[in-house]
């Protein structure tokens, strides 16, 4: 076998990844077999078993380089004084991921939400799939539990609420828009998420 | 064939609906098969298909039901003035959601969210399921645009943001919630999402 370079391996790796991502977000996770994933390549199957021994694999693959860069973008918040608010963190936030070169075709939008609806379905009856969801949700809350911890310490929000519980409610608010994204499409826009959250951020007791 | 009552009618869909649910949440919507929904709820398949033509029927009716509970339990509050805040708000309708009778078995937790997640990639690729989902979006939104509007008017929220982006941003927090309750079980509280909704209600600018 002619010796290949480890950018020629994580090019191959990323084409495969993008393909497979591409196919089950169009055709869902069970109506895709490994011959569709091999089409949507265009490469042989020993290239592409190389990397990943099936679906399963496949998709545990995307799930957790998706994760990996959630949490690199809220861990990053975390190391600011005071963290950026929730507003503008969770725009940033969705602006990086869905405008990303990875999960889209470009002129379209990204096919990512539709892929992270499948994929809690999935986890549903998927053990692995569902631990892996499990670590990479308690990886995100602890960046998350910093920056709430970051608002407290400034004297942004009370001090006196778990900021594991904000962070589990500050990861739902993006979780269910994520799903809105899937469901709805083009009507849904992060500047009305993050209108909302300012609109919530904005609230006291009645006058 | 015998005269039954209406009510006799109703009981009869309400055990159809609910077992069709039980299978559809446990096994998957697609494992699901009509037999295995006569097989549930114990009944011919004369009897069963008398209310349902078949497996898009039931999940239709399913989901319109839950979609008029939650636009229902939304619509009476944005009735007050001013109306409950969101922590309240979104803690009562989770409680009446999930304690309900309808979709659980007795003391297990309802199996509600695991519906709604499948409920949602099955979307993806169901027109009627689609169409039914964005007219149920459209209904708890008017209702969401109601109570924030009412929110505005009490002066407990600043009045320059679109109320139907702070409906979209209410509506997505409870759906994530919802989609964490799916994939993380019995660690996901109310009280959590309570707290955390009122941790981003104290928010203000670093001081």
């Amino acid at each position: 076998m002619a010796r290949v370079s480890q950018e020629h391996l994580d090019a191959r790796r990323r084409q495969i990844l993008d393909g497979a991502a591409r196919c089950f977000a169009h055709n869902g996770f069970h109506a895709t077999s490994m011959q569709d994933v091999l089409k949507e390549v265009g490469l042989s199957a020993g290239a592409v078993y190389r990397y990943f021994a099936g679906k399963d694999e496949l998709i545990e693959a995307v799930v957790a380089e998706v994760l990996e860069v959630i949490r690199g973008i809220f861990e990053e918040a975390a190391g600011q004084t005071p963290p950026p608010p929730p507003d503008v963190l969770v725009g940033a936030g969705f602006r990086d991921v869905l405008g990303g070169a990875a999960y889209s075709v470009a002129g379209e939008p990204s096919f990512l939400p539709r892929l992270m609806v499948q994929v809690w379905t999935e986890t549903l009856r998927n053990d692995g799939l569902s631990a892996l969801l499990r670590e990479g949700y308690a990886r995100v809350s602890t960046a998350w539990i910093k920056i709430v911890e970051g608002y407290q310490a400034a004297g942004m929000m009370r001090a006196d609420i778990p900021a594991e519980h904000v962070a589990r409610t500050m990861i739902a608010t993006a979780q269910g828009f994520a799903a809105q994204l899937a469901l709805f499409g083009e009507e849904v826009t992060v500047e009305a998420l993050q209108d909302g959250l300012r609109g919530l951020m904005s609230m006291t007791e009645p006058r």
